[in-house]
């Protein structure tokens, strides 16, 4: 108590609705320092908390008033930026009534957005705007629909019919899916707001669900539907079989293991059915001189196990908060055209530095990025696709 | 708790994870008879209970078991097809945790739904699937960015730049958006699957939002991204205002209101400027003999309403459970090609045999359908989807 009190003192009351709220939705707000304010309507309540992590202003044991509603305001400033969390009603877990769903730790979490001081590079503008298609791919190797989101840039189909653009296939971390990262990622505002000031080419995204350890779920619409709970043969032992069952992949070196994830089986979909039937469905540059792979955290993962069993794929690597390269482990240093690596500095930046040096030293054709007081969250990973985008194709 | 334990006799031990849960939820299920099995884990609750409608079985208190979890049984079976609720947990009004989100009554609701005999229509199957995109449109009249979700035939990116296709711009109800259609209601699906059976000919949907009792919201993701609560000012008063703003519509007769809605503002819009873009943007053939409007509840009260506004504008009408045309408000007969009048058979399904005879009477071109054993929810628009869709541009 304590604690909330003297912070109490210094917070501004200058608090506004988070703009991940609902239509019409006041609560949670957010003041001009980073601290949030929830308001939880539940009289007959025992216990309202507020669970977040630590750049998300950490739990909140909200506050029974006379009036039976529940309220609180964050022990400490929030890390700028997009954050998940849910609310602890008596015991259970829930989410904030007050805010959107955004698909996080497996889970639809409850979101609060604290106003980056750089936020103008995914605001909305009234410029041209690239299309996010939803496309359902039948994948041969799981026996399943599955759905990823194509980002194509303004100009798409305006251009003439021989005009076509590189590719970046984007993947989203551990317990989110492929909407994060045109949802909470801004991927779509982020790219165009870059295509209209004229500093990279237009190129394509691609988003799909990379988790390896879940059943595969059926296409929908927008993030908002999933299948039912699947039996133990949709999870991970479904995964590990499926590339016995997939197409040869001729060139396939071992997938294999990392981190106690299996990637095979999303190798075999991605580099075996996604890539070609986005090729075949897109105006692509269909030559990895002109395809990328890049992800976060898990998503970085799998892009260094990827890339490195599929030297044939990709000719650009991104690592965001996902890990690093070694010269090492790069055997033909032509394989790959540039590397981007990156983390939050309130992750491990001088892994990333290390790193980067290491692979300049290497001869490779490398750009480290550390984002500015940001922790292992989705501000850490806008701004690393701002700067990678400019680096992979700049102009 | 005599109907409960009544109810208890005779309920099948057949349950099975509703198909809208998310991913690794066991809970909600449903039995082979429609009923809804709950359940909810809140140790420390007074008291959960599940809201829903009649035809989702009504309300259920929720009993706590020595285990600290809350279960419980639908007093009745469920109609089959999809069903919002919600829970109310010690007063507070918050999701199932179990369940995917879905826009409706103006929050983010919890969905189930109870497998429909004829729910093969929708199906996933290993078929070419059309794109579902999201674009982002510049409203002039509302200064802001608006959303919309177009479906794209299968046939659409592999035809010949000269190939062009009809257009059905298809509204949501209250409370709901853009989302609703190609999510809760299966669209895309419904379409692929009719296509690839040869039943209708391809054709663009077009899905917008058309609330006009709400502030406008910025373009986002796939019905995950919403804006903060907006002040008075960007409500209704601001729809109003809207079409003063607007590009002058040549012949616009007066809009107006119905039951209370104000839709001058989203009559502008949509006729204004998303018909130019989406014209401008898509292959379509772009003349109102080719162009459907149509709608549930609310959307089938904004079709009504716009299409006798702007005559000019489309050539197919659709109500589903949104109201009757009658012949002596249609001035010129041959401003409208086909009409389709729909509901379900526990909603008033007199009304639209009546109004099907009258019009067919009067020489328009009518079909009515009645779904059985439906209301007024999901299931029943699905169903006159499907038919509509045959009846516009069937082959």
């Amino acid at each position: 108590m304590t604690a909330g009190f003297c912070v109490a003192q210094e917070v501004k009351e200058d608090f506004k609705s988070s703009t991940k709220n609902q239509p019409q939705q006041e609560y949670p707000m957010v003041n001009s320092q980073g601290y949030a304010r929830y308001r939880i309507v539940a009289p007959n309540a025992q216990s309202v908390r507020v669970e977040a992590g630590l750049g998300a202003g950490g739990n909140v044991d909200l506050q029974k008033g006379e009036d039976g509603v529940w309220t609180g305001i964050s022990s400490t400033p929030l890390d700028e930026g997009f954050h998940y969390y849910h609310l602890n009603i008596d015991g259970g877990t829930f989410n904030d009534p007050g805010t959107n769903n955004y698909y996080g730790s497996t889970r639809w979490e409850s979101g609060i957005e604290v106003p980056a001081h750089d936020q103008a590079f995914y605001e909305e503008r009234n410029i041209p705007h690239g299309f996010v298609q939803q496309i359902l791919v039948w994948s041969e190797s799981t026996k399943s629909l599955r759905r990823a989101f194509v980002y194509t840039p303004p100009t798409y189909y305006a251009d003439k019919a021989d005009v076509k653009y590189p590719v970046l296939y984007l993947q989203h971390g551990w317990g989110e899916d492929e909407t994060a990262w045109m949802t909470q990622g801004h991927a779509n505002l982020i790219m165009d707001n870059l295509i209209a000031e004229g500093k990279i080419k237009p190129f394509i995204i691609v988003c799909t669900y990379g988790m390896t350890n879940e059943g595969f779920r059926p296409g929908g619409m927008g993030g908002m539907r999933r299948p039912a709970a699947r039996p133990a043969a949709g999870g991970p032992e479904a995964e590990a079989q499926a590339p016995a069952a997939a197409p040869q992949g001729g060139q396939r070196r071992a997938g294999g293991m990392m981190g106690g994830f299996n990637f095979d089986g999303f190798q075999t979909f991605l580099c075996d059915e996604l890539v070609p039937y986005v090729d075949a469905h897109f105006r692509t540059i269909a030559n990895k001189d002109n395809r990328a792979m890049a992800g976060l955290s898990m998503g970085g993962m799998e892009t260094h196990t990827i890339t490195l069993a599929r030297p044939e794929m990709f000719g650009y690597y991104g690592l965001l908060s996902g890990g690093q390269y070694t010269p090492q482990e790069i055997q033909d240093k032509n394989q790959v055209k540039k590397i981007f690596m990156s983390c939050g500095s309130k992750e491990q930046p001088d892994g990333i530095k290390n790193a980067t040096a290491a692979m300049k030293e290497a001869g490779f054709d490398v750009m480290g990025y550390v984002s500015e007081g940001t922790a292992h969250e989705f501000q850490t990973w806008r701004r690393s696709l701002y700067f990678m985008a400019q680096f992979f194709w700049g102009k």
